[in-house]
């Protein structure tokens, strides 16, 4: 299998689909390609491995079949290695675990427009409108439920780490960038997600990147 | 179970969820909320069912289990009643079809805001902005493809009904609500679908509502 993704420091869809990778337990080639600026341009229009999706990024070779988005990974790779590997057995836990990961799949714009992934980042100070404030409060709602009501196995969402911590894991990260203030059960479940050797491994290699992405970058409030 | 879904008419997550409870074969109770309006403010505040989504629909109960997503609810039915009833079998399909799923479920939204799901309607000279054409023209090619490498076995998107077709159904029924032109093998792709004996259902249903919600009703252009 080959993944390719994006800018470790930026590309939180990249982390989704390395952490589901690294979850399945398989080999797999991993092909950084940065994003934005010339070079971008470049490998978007010449590259055969990212035609299936329009240049997205992170998608997933397995032979023939190409996977393009990282919920669509997660799911394929759990056809593969088991679906237990990847989801919490009992069907209440499972219901909730699929139904809020498929809400960070397709909600959260204000949060993932105002707070943009950015590993090494640590931004003081930051404006955070009721939009904003809302998909924080809805969140956190998520996590602390799952935790009390699932969560007596281990310390993260379902106990042990599942899907539901590899899609919210960049939320744990934008948390820690944008200093935002977070109850103690959640402050407990962050420091489980960012002491993850995974998320240790992936963080090391976004503070050694040298790329800049001008627009992620996140001028701090007066 | 129990599918809490919104006005047929409007509601193209719904039409979604309720598709993948035929899809499974289960028996299921369905309730229709009216979207929008003082009632719906009422149900949503006062409704236990509707608690989990924070007001949103499709939410499927089974039991103690809950899922408010409808591509949570595919996935949920597909872990009970069998993945080969929602997914392709062969590696290649099925990565594709949960690739072209999960695009949807995240995506398309210049196309999703200025074509709201009118299921009644027929809207002629429709102004379409370039967001909007780059959506459609994405989405054709994806079912060009899909017909093309594995629609042989029928005329839906893998050859037979699938998660892939519950997912585009509404785009179906948007494209031709607002007259959208669109090659001849799209044409025989949306004719399946809209003949489909459960689309059929769904239809009669949204036509014999009485619900007008204004936000939904486009104006049509000079």
């Amino acid at each position: 299998m080959k993944l390719i993704i994006g800018n470790k420091n930026y590309s939180s869809w990249s982390l989704r689909g390395w952490l589901a990778a690294k979850q399945s337990g398989l080999h797999f080639d991993e092909l950084t390609v940065p994003l934005f600026g010339e070079d971008w341009a470049h490998i978007k229009q010449s590259s055969d491995d990212l035609a299936p999706s329009h240049g997205k990024v992170p998608i997933l070779w397995d032979g023939e079949a190409v996977v393009w988005d990282s919920l669509a990974i997660i799911e394929y790779l759990a056809d593969k290695v088991g679906r237990d590997r990847f989801w919490p057995k009992a069907d209440d836990a499972r219901a909730m675990a699929r139904s809020m990961v498929a809400e960070m799949h397709s909600s959260y714009l204000p949060l993932r427009r105002s707070c943009p992934m950015n590993i090494r980042a640590r931004v003081e100070n930051v404006q955070i409108d009721e939009d904003v404030r809302a998909d924080i409060v809805r969140i956190l709602t998520l996590w602390a439920e799952a935790r009390a009501r699932f969560g007596k196995g281990g310390p993260f969402l379902f106990g042990t780490f599942s899907a539901a911590d590899i899609i919210y894991a960049p939320v744990v990260s934008r948390f820690l960038t944008y200093g935002i203030g977070v109850p103690g059960f959640a402050q407990a479940y962050m420091e489980a997600v960012w002491e993850h050797e995974w998320m240790q491994q992936w963080i090391a290699a976004a503070e050694a990147e040298e790329w800049v992405i001008e627009q992620y970058e996140m001028p701090v409030a007066d």
